[in-house]
C-alpha cells in the first residue's frame, strides 16, 4: 500500500509503497483509511520532540487521527465486519489492567499508540484493535469525522473535566481557537454554562468562535491580558483552558485566573512556573489533560450526531502531506486538515 | 492588655500594654486567649514576606491560631455566652457573599483576618466574629488544642480534598512531618486509604509519623527520590501533600509523582516550574491548598473528639514569644508551640 | 397594608387590611411586594395538608414566592438600600450552623419560611432577612420573575443535581410541563446534555416545551409508559424528573427508569412504593429534591440574565387570589400566576 | 468431576459426577475451586425467587464466590497462568461495552454469571474469563477468601458509594452484621469516618460488630428505633445501609433516616413505601447497591492484604451443600460458609 513514513528527524516524510498491515492478533481490525487528520503532534514527532520519550524505531508511518471501513477483523472480533465504518480511538488498550477497567485507555501500561510508536495511518490501510472502533452511521463519510479521533476528544476530555465547574455567572477563557480550540468552544457551550471568550491572534479565528458559542472574543496581543481582567470584573476567569501551550500563554494564564480558579494546560511546549505563594494564596488547580478515552469519544460522536459540534476541515490527497504539514507549521491551516489516500 | 506587637518587619516583636479590644459590630465576640500557635506565617509576617500582598499597617499583634474563652458578645450574637470555651476559626468572613455561602470563607471578598490584616491573638484578649467560633467541651483546655485553628485545618483541608483519590492500593508521599505534618498523617489515616510515606529531614519526626499512620519513613536526602519510586515501584506517588514547599521538594516532588497524579501544594515559598509536555504527557494535576473553612475545623475537632487525632504542642507564656520564634525558625520545635498569656 | 390571609382551612383566604411588618431585627428587611407567584403549595397549605407538619398558628398570609423593592432595612444590612430591585429566596436562614455554612439554606434548623411559618408575600410588604435577598437589574420588573423565588429554584435544583448524569447520548423524561417543568426542560437544555422527552397530559403544554428544548414529547395516556420505552430502546430513561408525584407518575416512573438510572421526585401527593429486588437488581436509585438554596436561586437568575430561562406567567391583582387559586386546582394555568398588590 | 446442581426449585441441589467445562472463547478460563461462598441468593436461586428474571434453563451448577487456582487457560489469556492462585470476581462481562469501558461490569448488557446464568462455582471447576480474575499472593489459601468474591465486594460497593458522605461526626447505621455485614462494618472503619451503629437481632453478631469498628449496637427489637433517634440526638442516621431488605428494615430505616440522609439497600425481598412528601420534605435519597465490579474486588483484596479487613468464615465439604444451605436459611451461619470440593 502507499503510505507516508518517517525515516530520518526533520526531514520530509517519504511516500512510498510499503506491505499491507496483516492481522496478528485475534482482537486485530485493519481499517482501509477513509481520512487522517493533521496534527501539530505530528510536526512535533517529524522534529524529534517526542523521540526520546517514546523511542520509537524509524522508518514508520505517522498518523493519529483516523476513520476509514473495517477492511478485516481477528477471529476474536465480536462488533465489527467487513465494510463498517469507523471512527478509531487513537490507542490500542488492553481493557485488562485497572486503569482500561476504570475507563482510562490513555493510562493503560501495556498501550500501543499507532502513529506514534507503531504505524499510523498516513497510508491506506491501519491495523488497530477493536476496543479502538466506533461505528459511524453509514451517511457519515469517515474523512469528514476523522479529526474527531485526536484533536477533538482532546478538547472534549479537558472541557468535559472543566465544565462541572462552569457554572451559570462564571468566565471561561479558552486560549487558542484552531483545530483543538474551535471543538472546544462549541463543547463548552453544550457541557458547561460559563460565558466563554475566545482568545486568539488571529481575527478570523475569533469570528468563527463568536459563531460557535463564545460571548466575547480577545486579540492575543499586549493588552490582551488587561482584556481579560476587564471582561472578568478585574477578578480573572474562573476557569482557563490553554489549547496552545508555550511560555507566554503559560505566563499569561497566570495573570488571568481567578483566586479558586482552574487552568487546563492541553497544548505544550513551553514551561509552567508559578510561585507556590501564589499557588496557596490564590488556592488555584493546574491540571494537565491527555487525549480523551473511549467513552469520551463516544459522547463526542452523539453531540455530533445531534448537530451539535460541528468540524472546520479541509480534505487533500495523501500525496500532497508534506506540503500541508508545512502550511500547518506556518500557521496557516483553519479548522483542521484531512489527508485522504 | 498585654500583647505582642509586631512595630517593624525584621526586628523582635514588643511586648508592651496595649487598649483592649472592644465590641464595635453587633456581631462581635472579644475572646479571652487561653493560647495561640506560633506559625511559620509568623515568621513570614515578621521577614516581611506578606508586606505587599497585606499592606497591613505597623504596629499591629500577630497571632492568628487562637483559642479561648467567650469574654464579650455583641447585641446580635445568639449562640454563645461570656465564659463559653472555644477554639477561633482564623477569619471573620462576611457570610453573605456567594463564596461564604459556598462554604469557602477564605474566599471571602470582606474578609477580615485577625493576626495578619487585623490584630490578633499574641495578647490577652481577640476580637472576632460570631461566625468564627466553634464550642469546646468543658474539659478541653484551649491552649491544647489552638494549633487546630490553623496548623490543623490547613493540613485536614489539604487531606479531605486528597482523601477521594487515595483509595486502597495507592501510595501517598506527605512532605514535612512538623506542625502540619504531623496532624496530616493522622487525618490520611482516618479519611483516606493510601499507603502514607512519611518524608523529612528529621530522624524523631519520621518515628513520629510512623506512629502515628505512615507505613514508610524516608529521610530527605540525596537518595530519598530513588527511594520512593523504589517504594512506588517505580511508578511514583499517586498523590503528594508538599507541607514544605521550597525550590527543592517542589522539584523532588514533580519527579516522585504517578502519571496521573496530584501534588498538593501547602507549604510555600519555592517555585514550581513544570514543562506542559510533563504535565499534559503524565496528565499530573498540581493544586494550591490554603487553610481550611469553618466546617473543616468543626470536623477536625469531631475527630479530636474521638482520640483520633492527637497534637504534639508544647506551652510557653506570652512574654517568650521572640524567642520561641527563633526556636522555629531553626527548626527545633517539634509539634507545635502556644503561646499562653 | 393590604394581605390574604388564611384564617381557616379549606375557606378561601380573606383579602383584608392589616398592620404593616416592622423591623425587629438587625437583619431584618421589608421588602414592598412586586409580585407574588401562586404556587401548588398554597392550595395544600389552604387544604391543611401542612398543617399538622407547619404548625403555624391561624390566621397568617401565604405567598412563599416574591420579589420587589426594599422598604426598610435593620441596623446591621450593608448590601442593600431602600429602592433595590430584589427578588426574595423563600426562606430565613440563620447563616451560622453547618448546614448553612454548607450552603444549603432549606437545612437550617432556625429556619423561617415566610408564607408556610410566618406571614408571606400575598401582601404589600413582606419582612424578610437580608440573607435572603439577591439584587434584580434596575430594568427588570419584579413581577415577571417572582416565580423564579420557588418554582424556579426547585426546578433549577432537581436539574441542576441531575445534570452531571445527563452526558450526551442519555435520555431524560421530565413529567409534568406546568409551573416547574418548563423552567426545568429549560435549565436541563442549559446545564446537561440528554435527549429531554416531555411528558404531560396536555398537548400545549408538550408544544410549548418542544419549543423550549424537549426533542420529544409523550401524551399522559395509557399509551404512554411504552411510547417512553420505544423512545429509549427499550431501555428506559437514564434520569427522570417528576414534577407531578402522584400514586401514578411514581409507578409508571419504576416502570420507565433504565439500570442503573436516577428518578428524581419534585412533585408531592402519591407513595413511591418499589421492591427491594427491583432497587438492587436494576441498582437504581430515587431522589427526593426539595426547594433550592441562594446560590441556585444566583445561578438561575444568571441564566435569565443571559436570556437563556423564559419564564410563562401572567400577572393578577391581588384581590384575585382565590379566584387564581381555584383555576390553578383545576388546572387552567399554564405557566405561573403572579399576583401583584 | 463432582457438582452440586440444582435440577428442580425447591428441592435439594444433587450432588453428582457431570462432565467437566471445556474451553471454547480463547479468553476463557478454567479455574480449579479452592472454594465457593454460600450466599442467601443461593438459598433464592433455589426456591425460584429469580426463575423469571433470571430464565436459567435447569439443572445447572450453582456458586458465585469462587475463589481457586487457574487450571487451564484460552489462547489469548496473556495474565495468567496454570497453577495461578485467584479469586474471581462473579461475572463475565465483555470488557467493549460502554458499561465496562465505565468499569461497571455488573451493568454489562452482554454478561455471563456462573452460578446464575451459566454454571457455577459448586463444583471441582469452573470456567470464567481472563477478565474475571485477579491474582491472589502464594501464602493465600484461595477457600479462606472466596466470601470477598460477592458478599465481600457487595458490602464494599455500598460502603464505597456512602463513604464521601460519611465525614467526621455523622452517624451511620448498618443493619444486618451476617455475611456483608461484618466486612461493611470494616470497610466503613477504613473508608469513612462516621460513627457506626450496628443493628442485628443477635448478640454474639453485635458483639462482633463493635470488635470490628461499630461504636454503638443495637438489638433488633420493640426499641430498637427509638434507640437509634436517641443515639442520634433525635434527628436519625446521616447514612443507613441495609444488609437485609426486609419490610419490616425498609420501613424502619425511614423512619431512622435524618433530614438529607441517603439510605443504601443492598438486602433485598421486601418493598420500600414512601410517601413522595417525605421524600422531598426531609430531601432523602434511595440508592439501590449491586455486587461490586472488578476495582471494587481489587482494592478490597488490598485491604485485605493489609490486614484491615479480616472475615469469619468456616470451611465445610461440598457434600454437605444442602445441610450447610439448611443452616444459612435457619439463621445459624455466623460470618459466612465456604464449600470446598
Amino acid at each position: 500500500m502507499k503510505a507516508a513514513r518517517l525515516h530520518k528527524y526533520n526531514e520530509p516524510l517519504r511516500i512510498e509503497q510499503v506491505p499491507d498491515p496483516v492481522i496478528t492478533d485475534s482482537s486485530d481490525v485493519i481499517v482501509k483509511i477513509g481520512g487522517a487528520g493533521v496534527c501539530h503532534t505530528d510536526l512535533h514527532l517529524i522534529e524529534g520532540v517526542w523521540a526520546e520519550t517514546l523511542g520509537t524505531e524509524l522508518p514508520y508511518i505517522i498518523g493519529h487521527e483516523n476513520a476509514g471501513w473495517v477492511h478485516a477483523v481477528g477471529s476474536a472480533v465480536t462488533n465489527f465486519k467487513v465494510g463498517d465504518p469507523v471512527i478509531v480511538h487513537p490507542v490500542m488498550s488492553c481493557g485488562k489492567c485497572l486503569n482500561c477497567r476504570a475507563g482510562e485507555d490513555m493510562h493503560c501500561p501495556n498501550l500501543k499508540f499507532p502513529g506514534l510508536t507503531v504505524d499510523g495511518g498516513y497510508a491506506e490501510y491501519l491495523k488497530t484493535s477493536e476496543r479502538a472502533l466506533i461505528p459511524l452511521p453509514n451517511d457519515v463519510n469517515p474523512a469528514d469525522v476523522a479529526p474527531f479521533a485526536d484533536a477533538g476528544i482532546t478538547a472534549y476530555r479537558a472541557v468535559r473535566r472543566a465544565a462541572p465547574l462552569a457554572k451559570p455567572g462564571t468566565k471561561v477563557l479558552m486560549i487558542g481557537m484552531g483545530g483543538l480550540g474551535h471543538i472546544g468552544v462549541q463543547v463548552m457551550r453544550e457541557l458547561g454554562n460559563s460565558d466563554i471568550i475566545a482568545f486568539d491572534r488571529n481575527k478570523d479565528r475569533l469570528n468563527m468562535a463568536l459563531d460557535l458559542g463564545a460571548v466575547h472574543a480577545v486579540e492575543a496581543n499586549d493588552r490582551a491580558v488587561s482584556q481579560v481582567l476587564s471582561l472578568t470584573a478585574e477578578q480573572g476567569a474562573d476557569i482557563i483552558i490553554d489549547f496552545v501551550g508555550t511560555d507566554q500563554t503559560h505566563a499569561e494564564s497566570l495573570q488571568m485566573l481567578r483566586k479558586g480558579g482552574t487552568y487546563f494546560v492541553v497544548g505544550y511546549g513551553g514551561t509552567v512556573k508559578v510561585p507556590s505563594l501564589n499557588l496557596i494564596n490564590n488556592e488555584i488547580s493546574i491540571v494537565g489533560s491527555l487525549v480523551g478515552n473511549y467513552n469520551d469519544l463516544y459522547q463526542l460522536m452523539e453531540l455530533h450526531a445531534r448537530g451539535k459540534v460541528i468540524l472546520h476541515s479541509a480534505k487533500y490527497a495523501l500525496d500532497e502531506a508534506n506540503d500541508i504539514l508545512k502550511l500547518l507549521h506556518d500557521g496557516k491551516i483553519n479548522g483542521r486538515a484531512v489527508l485522504v489516500p
